[in-house]
């Protein structure tokens, strides 16, 4: 246990430093907070986007949460064993495999969203709700950036796509 | 290259969930833009704690940025082949070491510094100027609240400190 704030001293003068730290605080406390399902955060982003979209082909898939193509296929793996997730055939392109939700799927989907909505409350105790409504749409507009997407994807691209 | 925003869908409504990949995205960048000095974030971590609060005996210092130890003790070896920090002698406890950064660590630290002012530009293109400091403040407040810290120091003792 340490009585320092998450992000301490003159570090905390960068946003970027910032958003370094509570992105690992999130992803620690998001991983714990749904980990009973069996489930990690990546699961949770590839059933969002099946339920968001419908069936989609598995490299389209991989490029829209930016997920590198490893990374994915292990992931539809341990969806597809666990029966949330199922691998088709491409009605498109016989030769290429679609991905869709399947019914427990939606079900574990439900019990995800309940979990991250808690989460949330949990880690925004110390905001108003003023606070919590600005902090959210900030991120968003950032999260929509085109500069700043465009910099991520250039800089995957360059280094390769992998742990991003 | 995706056409996608970073945080897709309805992934995008909970506040955890842009803080998780928003902080993927700036730890991707921030080791990328500082990449050339041969430091990652968490040798800047290191730097600039020595710079804020002089010399820390090591442990202390793992603490005080939640760095598990043996992490540490790698980040410190780095940090000591290069010139920029040294271990020495405790001078409250002689059996432990205290490290404290060098004249060549404060240049190195000035460098990074500038470069992570840099790069809050570069994220920040498309968000004007009361948006970023509301964004500073919202994240700083955060990074500061006790409900989140007192949480994220619960699972770190519950699960393990390493990757933290």
């Amino acid at each position: 246990m340490s009585e320092a704030p998450l992000v301490p001293g003159k570090v905390a003068e960068h946003t970027i430093c910032l958003l370094v730290k509570l992105g690992q605080v999130a992803f620690r406390l998001a991983e714990e907070g749904i980990g009973e399902t069996g489930l990690r955060v990546r699961h949770y982003s590839v059933l969002q986007a099946l339920a968001d979209n419908g069936a989609m082909p598995q490299l389209a898939l991989g490029s829209f949460l930016r997920i590198d193509p490893a990374t994915m296929v292990t992931s539809l793996d341990d969806l597809e064993r666990a029966g949330y997730a199922e691998r088709t055939r491409d009605p498109q392109d016989r030769r290429r495999y679609a991905v869709d939700i399947t019914d427990e799927g939606r079900k574990v989907l439900d019990d995800l969203n309940r979990r991250l909505v808690a989460l949330d409350g949990d880690i925004l105790t110390d905001l108003d709700s003023t606070e919590r409504q600005s902090l959210h749409a900030l991120l968003g507009s950032l999260a929509e950036s085109p500069s700043l997407t465009a910099l991520f994807d250039s800089v995957r691209e360059r280094t390769g796509a992998k742990g991003a």
